[in-house]
């Protein structure tokens, strides 16, 4: 199955990973609930999602999220003391060594460990307390598309069931699935800006992961030298790499962070540079350039899964227009191992 | 006083922030005995100093270090639970007020605060329990670099204050005095890099942060897309952007890191990408290409200073040959206050 394919296949993954998980989702909270903060290891994509459970868990639950530092665990051997923490790891394939030796770490020293992966027979699952199974079928495409968002939707449920709540997610099969229809707009606005070589991609909050991804995917398929910001570290310093050409583009839903983000597109349009912004906001006047729209009057944390949606579709045009197959990128495997 | 004068200051200003902080070390030192981890605020260059302490006090003193979601205190108004953690701001300016909110949260949380700043009768300062001031003097080139360094000197001496030890540091205005004195070869190199408009900035481990710290000077006074990189963050998807033209930079010192930034130099050079590499280590072979070497026998958790110190010179120099001023780096001023 190609990119596209994958994709589009999303709104059903996902009502796959939410109606098949409920127990799980139960199981983690509990583990959690006894916790005072929760330790994340993961790369590539799987970080994403990590930034996207600091936000989530942070705002809805009370929690402090760390992204975990893994060659403390490999490369140097002198992790640190986990007291007090749930250690998770989460990783499409469960393979990448570094992660398992954080989990393997988190068990050593008798913390709780769960692993979000979608193969739960992968030694990352082997190391951990509770698997939670992402359920997205295989996924063939180099780039990580339906387990990016399989794995926002478990990080959402699992907010959820640690608030006693359930089946409120049962919307996330919809909001992907009015992402895909807009698909011609997210074609002829990535027909606009083809040709372009690098980009900063600015978002914030809940959204911040949402950058980090679209920057990810524009790396691996489109070769665009994409580099993710949280635009209030943007202001203190990188902003000075813009001039006329270098685009700036821009993620960001309905809340109180859009002014921020919109801001600072209209501040880069003023000194000349392009740019392109996805949102569902109406608040404040997006600059001139690409606005791609999702649906409006969706709670904001909810929000990441419709925007890298239409960021995945971008992306995937942006790829054919340049004449790249975003099927094989170059210089990437399926499964990264790193220690 | 202008950048490069702030650069050469350095020793100076480390033999200041080392003497006078040792009674406000060990104060600290004795509010993080009490804690299961830490929770620091900063952006832009202190940021950087903040990964730093991720792997000095993860490593050598068993914390977990997390960097805190400002937004979710500002923007959002909803901070997660501080429970355990010892809040810590860095700030140079002590100026930006969504610093400044973590730690006011921290203290109505009832959490040990303590501020690293240059400015001790700033708002930071205010809200902190403990102040440690970084005793660097004016710093009045927009870059930072002078309080870079004192930063990292002062999360390297509470390290030290946290396993009972002083005046072991006494060696690093020698450290950075003998990296000045490689300012020919930095110029140098950064002439036969001239021109370049983007590139990846590789480390790992204690030289992470000097990858994003370099990455953010060259962003700064050069307009470089500089864009930095966990050499293993790399591999799991960046890579693919490499191909002949593209510059691949890194950072590493002597260690157990060392060959896995060498080997990622090697394989972008395999591709046609341009190298260049700071490092002290002789054990693998790096790629043809810039090799700017600093002074080797140096534990490897001290050397982010001499190693940040080259990659100062060379950024200056890199900028002047550019024709850019680095006194003045265009959209940036000093003190940049965001919410």
């Amino acid at each position: 199955m190609g990119l596209l394919e994958e994709i589009k296949e999303q709104p059903e993954a996902l009502s796959r990973t939410i109606s098949k998980g409920r127990d799980v989702f139960v199981e983690v909270a509990q583990r959690v609930a006894g916790c005072t903060h929760v330790v994340i290891a993961a790369r590539g994509t799987s970080d994403n999602a990590a930034r996207y459970a600091q936000y989530v868990w942070g705002m809805r639950n009370g929690l402090t999220v760390a992204l975990a530092t893994p060659s403390l665990f490999t490369l140097y051997g002198r992790p640190p003391r986990l007291e007090g923490a749930l250690v998770l790891g989460i990783s499409q394939s469960g393979q990448s060594p570094d992660i398992v030796s954080v989990l393997e770490e988190g068990r050593a020293q008798g913390r709780p460990t769960v692993a979000i992966t979608n193969e739960p027979g992968s030694p990352l699952a082997q190391a951990a307390d509770v698997v939670v199974p992402l359920h997205s079928g295989p996924e063939t495409a180099v780039a990580a598309t339906k387990t990016y968002t399989a794995q926002l939707a478990v990080i959402a449920s699992i907010s959820e069931a640690l608030l006693g709540r359930h089946d409120t997610l049962d919307q996330l099969p919809e909001l992907a699935s009015d992402a895909l229809g807009r698909d011609d707009m997210a074609r002829s606005t990535a027909q606009a800006m083809s040709g372009f070589e690098h980009a900063a991609v600015l978002g914030r909050g809940f959204n911040l992961s949402t950058a980090f991804e679209w920057a990810l995917k524009m790396q691996e398929l489109s070769y665009v030298v994409a580099q993710p910001f949280s635009t209030a570290d943007f202001l203190h310093g990188p902003i000075a790499v813009v001039d006329r050409g270098y685009p700036v583009l821009g993620v960001i839903a309905e809340g109180p962070t859009d002014s921020d983000v919109i801001a600072a597109l209209q501040r880069a349009s003023e000194r000349g540079a392009p740019t392109v912004l996805i949102t569902n906001s109406s608040k404040p006047d997006p600059p001139d350039g690409g606005v791609m729209r999702f649906a409006s009057g969706v709670e904001e944390w909810l929000t990441p899964i419709p925007a890298i949606v239409v960021g995945q579709l971008f992306t995937h045009w942006l790829a054919v227009d340049q004449g790249n197959d975003p099927d094989n990128p170059r210089g990437l495997s399926k499964v990264t191992r790193t220690t």
